[in-house]
């Protein structure tokens, strides 16, 4: 579980860690403390974890913030951390999952729904969105990736504001759209919209 | 015109020259080189061109080759070249040109309908499409901005063994999609899907 430690991570923890037994992975406070932003670190990072059935994604640092503001250095937020970041736990995390197993990252509805300050965050998720159906056709030994995409989630109500007319995603509705990613038979989807 | 001297870039510039003032873009053999993996370069480019009504992006390096060759490394070429190069184009470029002028990218089917070897250009496309709409809702001063998607292009056959089961967009097909995006008044579009 990477990025447990963030609002969608902690509910996913709660709800999960009953039944299965999971590796809590954020940048700091966490079983493993990880720099996704860093290939070497994501490395590091899965050879103390050794072998694992699912590899679970909530993390996505983007730049948020007026469009003026927008440029290659901004831009990088979300290019080194929503989207290289997920793309290289696939791609180096491919050497260490187990044969059937899954990988879930995280897009959202600014890929197809974008709003205002957002630019940033639909770009990453349209990387993300693309890439998964890429790779589901190159993944061997039964290997299945998805991205789940939510709306603005509902423990995060600092950000309604910003997603006029988005009926936010809620908790529960967002488990399951994880559940089905993880317990499904699916892969190349985009669970969401 | 930003990739001039490509393949789909050499038949635009003939079919659009006649009617319109072109300036030609290409890494080299143009009349304005340019490194679009440079934002400096980028600056510059537009610092010589001043003032413009379009801009029209063929320019997509990325990387093609076996998945298992993937890694943060190779990855690189098509986030800097097809989606951080034509991003730049965008982010510089808006404080160059005209009032209700507009800006085509370049993308590809590969967003939607991945192949074996392609997932790079599959990311830097979603990336592109995606930017495009986010782009849509900020551009001021009626400047639009539009993505053309051809399949696998009909004067390029060296690819078509990598594209099972594709339709080939003709040249005319092509030319026409950029038609619709410069001459139309359509913004936040992905034509050819």
């Amino acid at each position: 579980m990477v990025g447990a430690t963030g609002t969608m991570g902690q509910h996913l923890v709660k709800a999960l860690e009953k039944e299965h037994e999971l590796i809590k992975v954020a940048s700091s406070g966490s079983d493993i403390d990880t720099d996704i932003t860093a290939a070497e670190s994501i490395e590091n990072m899965f050879r103390q974890i050794g072998s694992f059935d699912a590899l679970v994604s909530t993390a996505g640092p983007t730049y948020v913030g007026p469009w003026k503001n927008l440029n290659d250095e901004t831009f990088r937020k979300g290019v080194e951390g929503k989207m290289m970041g997920q793309i290289n736990l696939v791609l180096i995390g491919q050497r260490y999952i187990n044969p059937n197993g899954s990988f879930t990252l995280i897009t959202g509805a600014l890929t197809h729904e974008p709003q205002r300050n957002f630019a940033n965050a639909s770009a990453a998720n349209g990387a993300i969105e693309a890439f998964v159906r890429g790779a589901a056709i190159e993944l061997e030994n039964g290997i299945r990736i998805n991205a789940v995409s939510p709306t603005v989630i509902e423990n995060s109500p600092q950000y309604f504001p910003y997603f006029p007319g988005e009926i936010p995603t809620t908790m529960r509705e967002l488990e399951y759209m994880f559940r089905k990613s993880v317990f499904g038979a699916g892969t190349g989807q985009i669970i969401g919209h």
